[in-house]
């Protein structure tokens, strides 16, 4: 059972249409049957990107962990797009979340907390917890705040 | 066969209990039948974080390395406790060290060999001799110095 | 069909030798009986490492993306090594990229655009072209630009 209607409605989200590609590479590429690796996504909003800089400096943690929700969609706006349904999710594997920050901020599990959240709010905890590691770099894509990579498992 | 004991005796360590999480997710999220993602594990030991700092800096290479292993036995006793042995794991695929390091620090490779050393030690070659890659990130949760996932792939 | 002369001719690049490792890993581990993670490869030509420094600083983008080739040239000679050759690959998967770069660094997909242009002209779109993220470090062993690792699917 997927609530992404009432997820996005608690979370005050809203859907957007999957991200155009900044570059040459598949957003979701199926390998093996039933595996897909997604593209990492950033917090762009149809077009827009609304955060731009680092956790530490120009960007709160409540910030980023908004724009980490905006990856999140994304990365399923890619899911409906190439898969049809979000439906075809068995399982979500693995997260891996990357925090453009400064070189003293060590807060990186609470800004990804707020894409596994969103997850585990529309999947359900067996579906949408998973595996996730999250660490601090020093750039990322168009000075986003956080890039985030999904492996997951679909239905056969 | 595994050679946990020999190996930890060997490198003056001790198995510590499954690390408590820092956040929304799963230490180990099975899928496809018989593999295995863990998440990031930093080198606490029992909740105490002996070292924080970067390498280049405050943390030592053999500070870094002794840190890499606690990252392997807080790995290994999320494995213990999901899979109730360590002889459920047919084999290490792959190993992903984040190093915490100031920008003029080029031996990454060598901080990550403390872990892979252990993972040999305890697993043999053929087991625990896994593909690898490591890379110095600009911080880490907790201001710890390393992190590590990993990709295991479990007996059927 | 794999037009790996024609490639090489286009880009204007030599296939190297498979590089010798630097640590206690394994240049390629199979697993799941159809599965190979590579290990990150850097620049490396011969043993000799052409390009040191960063994105934003001693290295332009344009280097970076010819680095970003031979990260791919690297991965190739190991898995032609291992697996006697290329024509055993089924599909390129998944492709992480780290470029070291200074923290006003924005243009990590045009460095890793390097690498998806080279495996896409050998492989073709179906083949080559992958999930990929691109991501901005502080630093990457031997203080070179760019670092890659692979995960492919290999044929029964």
């Amino acid at each position: 059972m997927i609530n992404l209607d009432e997820a996005l409605k608690k979370h005050n989200l809203t859907m957007p249409n999957p991200p155009v590609k900044a570059g040459i590479y598949s957003p979701l590429k199926n390998f093996g049957g039933c595996y897909s690796f997604l593209s990492g996504c950033i917090p762009s909003f149809n077009g827009d990107i609304k955060w731009k800089g680092k956790l530490g400096a120009e960007i709160s943690l409540e910030q980023g962990q908004v724009a980490a929700k905006h990856c999140v969609l994304n990365l399923l706006a890619n899911i409906q797009s190439a898969c049809g349904s979000l439906e075809k999710i068995k399982c979500i594997a693995k997260m891996l979340v990357f925090v453009a920050c400064t070189d003293n901020f060590y807060d990186h599990p609470k800004v990804a907390n707020g894409a596994s959240e969103l997850l585990v709010d529309i999947f359900g905890e067996e579906t949408g917890l998973c595996a996730r590691s999250a660490v601090g770099v020093s750039s990322l894509p168009a000075n986003v705040p956080v890039e985030i990579e999904l492996l997951i498992e679909l239905k056969a």
